[in-house]
Order: structure tokens, then sequence, then C-alpha cells
């Protein structure tokens, strides 16, 4: 029988205890954690986005701060506010809700943000760092199943790991950390993608298996073997007629036919999402704290 | 019958065709490549790279300025000189030889070196951008080996790559170069390392195996399958009665026994060696051109 990897209870959990952290600063008398996320323009999902990551902030007594600005804003304008707000002791993180509009470029957006305020962990700096093995913002959703790994003490010294997807902010980390010399890492990685022949072989060999490539279902039972550790990164909105919304979330395992193959695996949704969102708030307490960069 | 990857003879072309564009940069009347390098104190073999060095710069034409300090030289006074090169637009690439003294941070003098100025490749910024697909100074063993890659014409599309120790400066970066979305690159790439079990098994799995451990003629025979593709990055130095130095190089692979096996092997010396002596060069060169940092 397989366990269920509660990512939503996990999630919880480290928020009550961000919030304690947060709430014990605030005791002393010390500096209250401060997000700022900058968005630009009226993307439906964005906006939701933001207005999560501000009630997360909310509910773990982190200030947050709002930029929000129409899309006709000009790249010179977004760095020039970027600057102002590297520059504000009171900020602690900052953020830049994406897709930015065609005429900025996102990158030149990431890389203007000071490394030691960039909680998304997406600025060269942070990456290259984390690579090296010095102290580094890692991105959230590395960062949400490496806890995930620790709080279910799931074993990956010398195991076989497949990681499906190689993309800037999920896979390639991804690879890095879990081969690094030190918990949770010291597995052997592999990383498939589009071109790799013999996916299905390759993963049914693997111990622990993360899906990231953003294809609904894709990961299927026989390509798992009995005992693997299954983390589900996908998420994708299909309709549906048994929900009021309409519509449900799925991930890239067929859940239903992997579940019962698997030991440890992530239900989506409920899994590696929540994950994802906790991980902000705790890299915006590092940052409060200075504790990545003094 | 296998086909010798013959490092040094591509290097001495690369060498060749370098020579030719600083010699076309000369006779336009442009900026000629400038190369720094700092060395601290007199270990013996650091004071032998240094003048490789210097020697392979001379050789293609490029200028080269060797700034070396007594070993009691203190951190700030080097980060002081870092600083000087930084702003010295007659220099185009800095390297700061090592190890450094015990009583000075070689991580923080890496971070101290200007990105634009980093022809080694070990800032976190150049680290990081390779990772995320930006142009990048590559450390000059990942770029040595790619290159052979390319003269060569070796596929590496859906092949799979394993690759033997996760160290900075070439497992990792090889591993993430390797799987990216161009060529050289799109392979299944696993890295193995000390804690990895059935480490053999996984290598005979390999269509190009990287061996980068460190560890004298680690791979034998029946750890590589038949056509495999064979990079050798160990150097061990052991004592010798055949040679007039009383010493000779060895590899990580047991050369003479993993030969007959291979498709393209690497020798040591002449292999990986000399690539990584002209990617240094090459990268001088890009700096003098502005073409990674603008």
């Amino acid at each position: 029988m397989y366990k269920l990897i509660e990512g939503k209870k996990i999630a919880d959990q480290v928020k009550a205890e961000i919030k304690q952290e947060v709430s014990d600063i605030r005791e002393k008398g010390g500096k209250i954690p401060h997000l700022a996320a900058i968005l630009v323009g009226h993307d439906g999902a964005s906006e939701t986005y933001v207005a999560y990551k501000q009630k997360d902030c909310s509910q773990v007594g982190i200030e947050s701060t709002l930029f929000h600005y129409e899309d006709d804003l000009s790249e010179a304008d977004l760095l020039a506010k970027i600057e102002e707000i590297n520059r504000n002791e009171e900020i602690d993180g900052l953020i830049v809700q994406l897709p930015l509009p065609e005429h900025i470029s996102e990158q030149k957006v990431i890389e203007h943000i000071n490394p030691g305020k960039d909680v998304d962990g997406f600025h060269p700096v942070n990456v290259g760092r984390m690579v090296i093995g010095l102290p580094a913002y890692i991105s959230a959703t590395p960062a949400g199943i490496l806890e995930l790994i620790k709080r279910y003490k799931i074993d990956t010294v010398g195991k076989t790991c497949v990681i499906i997807g190689r993309s800037n902010i999920v896979g390639k980390p991804l690879s890095i950390l879990l081969s690094q010399k030190k918990y949770p890492g010291n597995a052997t990685v592999t990383v498939c993608h589009s071109r790799t022949k013999d996916l299905a072989l390759t993963a049914r060999n693997a111990d622990i298996i993360v899906a990231a490539l953003g294809q609904a279902e894709f990961l299927k039972s026989d390509m798992v073997k009995e005992g693997a550790v299954v983390f589900d990164v996908g998420i994708t909105r299909v309709p549906s007629e048994n929900t009021k919304s309409g519509w449900k979330l799925i991930g890239d395992v067929k859940f239903d036919e992997v579940a019962p193959k698997a030991s440890f695996i992530t239900p989506v949704p409920g899994g590696v999402g929540p994950m994802t969102r906790v991980a902000l708030l705790k890299n915006t307490l590092l940052a409060a704290k200075k504790e990545i960069y003094s």
C-alpha cells in the first residue's frame, strides 16, 4: 500500500512554523519580513497567483506590498522601479510575476533584481551559487520537493533518480540538488527529456521519479517499478463535469495506475503545488534574517 | 577499430585559428586580447601551469601579464588588486591561479572577479548563466570536451551519457551542457559519483562516458559497452622507469583494455588536457570581442 505524500498538510505545518518564527521576531522587536511583488498588466492567471502569494504572506505575518502597473509600462521604468526596491531596506524579498509584456526582456528584469532579494531564485547568481554548493535561494519547486523528501524521511543516498523534464526552474536545478554531496542528495540522477530514447525503460529503473514535463498523465504504470517514490510536478487544467468550477487539475502522472505500484506518491492537486507556495515564504524569511547573503 | 580523439592535434588547430583571428584583429587596428594572471606564492605546480598559460598566449599573439605576489599577500590586498584589474580596460580576461594560501578565501576571490573578465568561468554568474542557457564563459574542461565532440562530429542527440564525477568544474557543468537543447547536447545524462550503486552497470549502458573522478585507471573494459565514446579527464602522475623524467601521466581510464571496445577514445596525455588549455585562450578572445558580455 502506497503512502500519500500530503503536500497540503506539510505546507500547512511549514506555514505554522514560519508564522511562529515571524511572531518571535515581532516579539523581540526584530525586522518583520517584507515581500514586494511587481505585477505588470492584467493577465488573469498572474493576478490570481499574486493574490495567492499575498494571502500566504498575510497568513504567516509576513508583510507584502504589491506594485501593480499597466501593461504599457516601459522596460526602463520597470528596471528603475526594481532598482528603487533593491535600495529600499524595508523590503527583504522581491518577485516580478512572469510572464511580462513582450516589449520587456524577462531576463534583463530578472538580472536587475538584487540577488540578495531574489527570493524566486531565478537570478544567475543564485542558480550559480546553488550549483557550486554555496548558500543560495533555491527556486520554489525544487525547494518544495526537497522539503517533502526531508519531512517524509525518504532515503536518497545511492538511489537511482530519474527527472523527466529539463526546465530551468525544475529539472535542471533539481538534478544538481539531488546529486549533491549532502542530504537530500547523493542520488544517481538522470535527466530525461523530449529527445530521450527508451524513456520508459529508464524510468522503470528508478527508485525516485520526478515527472516535470508538463504533459497530462504522461507517466503510466508500465514506466514505474514496484516501490518507487513518485513526485508529480505537472498541473494541467482540464474540463470536468464533476466539479462546480467546471474544470479540474491533473498531473503528469496517471495517478490511479501508478499509485498502487509506488511506495510514496504526491497527489495533484495537494502535492508538490502547495509546497512551492511555502518555498517563497521560507525564502522571504531567510532574506529578512540575511541567512543567505549577509 | 577505435578512433583516437587527438586532443593535441585539435588543440593545435584551434590555436592556429585563434592566432589567425588575433592577427586579423591586429591588422584592423582592433584591441589585442589581453589575459592577466594572478599567482600568489611559489607552489611549483602552480608556477608551471601559469607559465604554460602565458606561453600559450604568446603563441597565438594574445598579450599576457603576470601579477606574482609572495604568499604573505593579504586577502584585502589581493581583492584590491582584482578590483584594479576589473577596472583596467586594457585587460580583457583575469584568472587567479588556485590553490591560494589558506588565509585567503578562494570563493571570495572568485566572486570578486568581474564576471565579464572571468575567463575561467568559475564565477557564480557564469555558472548560473550557463545553466540557464545564456551566453557565459564555460570552464575549461567542459568547453574542451564539447569542442572535441564538435570537431569529431560525434552524435549526442538522444544518446545515453554517463559522467563519472560530480565536481564543480567538470561533472556538474558538463551534465547540464550535454543535456541542453542544442548540439552538442540533447543527450540523456546520468551523473555517477562515490555514492552510486551499480556504477559498472550504469556505465555499461552508456553511449558516451566521461571519466572525471580522479582515480587512476578506474574505468575498466567490463564497464564499457562495445562502440562507446570515451572521454578521459583524469591525470595522475605516477613514477615510471621508462621515461626520462622518471614519471608518466595516466588517466581515469584503463586505456589498453577499454580502447579496443570504444568507437572513439581520448588518450592521456594528449586528449582532453590540451583542449582545456585552448579553452582559456578562446574565452580570452571572446572577452576581447565582448561576445559574452557587451
